[in-house]
């Protein structure tokens, strides 16, 4: 299992808010499955590598539909195969360094 | 004001548990005082965009007093000048276009 | 088509020094048959926007056959539908701003 | 000393096409006097990584003069200190694993 974090921008779109963008992108994401968190500064997903990057794949093309011309996707993937890590491990696992 | 995602890996580290660095990162950040946020592929932090890059270099040196030999540190800095956004007003604005 | 940019670090190995996967990567780009181009920071291949992610995955796999216990994969990928952009016009693009 | 790519994406613009903004990038890192690469990608700077930062700031404020409303702007900083590393050295470094 791996976590990634997407940040999808489209680029020559009249307004510089992209949040209609992005809440397609979070309905896509209810629609497939894969569990999953907003942040600020873009959306982690958790699932097995080569299935969140076909995924990703998908997900880019939504702004397209949209009238974007251009879109950039910023993908942050990392997997261990130490051990499992699932959507809040990591922020636990540094809570338990501070307590 | 602008948002930072700052994500700090240390490399040739005898682990690849990274926990105990980030645990100093958020010490650190607490002790700087700027508003910010854990998530599971980094901290995201509101401030002043000269400011945070500032923050971001000291953030960055940390690993490197506990032992790393090398950092790979990855921001994101997201700035809007047509509106103020403070950290939780983007989840908050794609929230509404799914209301 | 679009342009990607792959940066993988592999975590958890003895050495800062990651050359050896990344040589591993170079080869298993050529063999193939991307258009792709080796930067000080990542590489930087042209492709269809799903088979560069596809590509991305089977890329990002390499260091856990070497012994790697964590990897983390930074993917920037660039799509116009405008126009068609391929290896080398973005940086002809600035220049001919700059002459 | 330390390696950093810069990538500054301004949004709210009418053109997808960045390539001026990108061109004044270079023309004021050609002022500054750091040792720096384009790619398709971006720019590699090579630093002392507190200056790189400051470099960053200021070069990320650019587009806002031009008219962006918005800009994002990725950073991947890279530093060693257990060796000099230069513009060019880890290219070269891949190449001897490949040789």
């Amino acid at each position: 299992m791996a976590i990634m974090q997407l940040t999808i921008i489209p680029l020559g779109t009249q307004s510089p808010s992209v949040g209609q963008y992005v809440a397609d992108i979070q309905q896509a994401l209810h629609r497939e499955g894969f569990p999953h968190e907003l942040t600020d500064m873009g959306t982690i997903i958790e699932g097995d590598p080569g299935e969140l990057l076909a995924l990703a794949a998908r997900l880019h093309a939504l702004p397209f539909a949209q009238g974007a011309q251009r879109v950039v996707t910023q993908i942050m993937l990392d997997e261990r195969r130490d051990k499992v890590v699932k959507l809040g491990d990591k922020t636990a696992a540094v809570q338990a360094h501070l307590d």
